[in-house]
């Protein structure tokens, strides 16, 4: 049985957001697992020295107009949320704390999340609004809101973050297919192509 | 008759060499003109806080290995060049002034420096390495290094690469259909889907 491909992302990540849509389908359909994995993009940029793709100029009329084309290419909603990008520990200790107990749970609500922030505009920054996002998926509220201030968790969203930046992850979406990377939503032909032939 | 697709690159960007193997086949099979213009990414760079590829963290190691698999894929020769990158004010000035007077030749031209350059890893700097690529071409070597001298051509140069900017390009390669902006050598399928369709 192959390795999970595994799909690192940032919740505040439009492109994440729009391979969020679709990875699982087109790995699946192939006989490949995809194992989710947030991370916090700001570290990153702390790194690279990246940023925020708005606050690029030039590059950022283009972002705007291309996440609306996709949008309409892909027939999801889509909605520039305000404020814009967002710091996302809240979404992503709850992924990892849901991920240990029920890994499809987790991506539930991944995907509730995603289209919380930039189907509907939600802001998803506080426990409270992450909280409210699982409530229907069966998630205890008291529970979760808890679990997002344990230090454990915290340090998990850490080591996560850390061991993307190791596994040379420098941007979102990030994917790595049997130890191949691959950057950027416009990249999903060529993971079809490695999962179909194992080579370029 | 619709307007040509417009193809902005600089001659030392890898990704600007893959998109200039196929944009021309590419948009002709669908019965659209290609328009290539050379610019140059530095003075991009300053405005948009940009580094070269591999001069960012993470980033570079991967790009080194995206060209190569890239390459392998393509059935394209690659060397990753040194020095890299480079200043290309010659072969781009050179392809000016060649597209003034002849626009396939201009094209024949860029397509001989970017192999040179990056199939061969020949340094094409110097107006005289320009020159002698130039020359099998038919181009008197003294008259097309005496045009890289020129203040005319020269100013050619710094107009096209400020007309980029003002059009919105903010890395190469970019591409330009009917008005609407394309950043990237992935995003061949929207220029074809573009054409076909006129929208998304």
């Amino acid at each position: 049985m192959s390795e999970p491909v595994r799909f690192y992302f940032d919740f505040s990540s439009p492109y994440s957001y729009f391979a969020a849509a679709k990875i699982d389908e087109t790995c699946e359909s192939l006989g490949r697992e995809v194992t989710w994995k947030p991370f916090l993009l700001g570290a990153l940029f702390q790194i690279t020295g990246s940023k925020p793709l708005t606050e690029t100029p030039l590059k950022g009329d283009y972002c705007r107009n291309d996440w609306e084309r996709l949008g309409r290419y892909m027939n999801l909603p889509w909605t520039l949320p305000d404020p814009f990008p967002i710091p996302t520990q809240a979404a992503a200790r709850a992924f990892y704390w849901l991920d240990d107990k029920d890994p499809v749970l987790a991506k539930k609500f991944a995907r509730e999340a995603f289209m919380a922030y930039f189907g509907r505009g939600m802001d998803i920054r506080s426990g409270d609004a992450v909280a409210e996002l699982a409530a229907p998926l069966g998630v205890d509220h008291a529970e979760l809101a808890a679990a997002l201030g344990d230090e454990k968790v915290k340090q998990r969203l850490k080591d996560e973050t850390q061991a993307a930046i190791d596994a040379g992850v420098f941007g979102a979406p990030y994917f790595i297919v049997d130890g191949e990377g691959l950057w950027g939503s416009d990249r999903m032909w060529m993971i079809r192509r490695w999962i179909e032939r194992g080579g370029w």
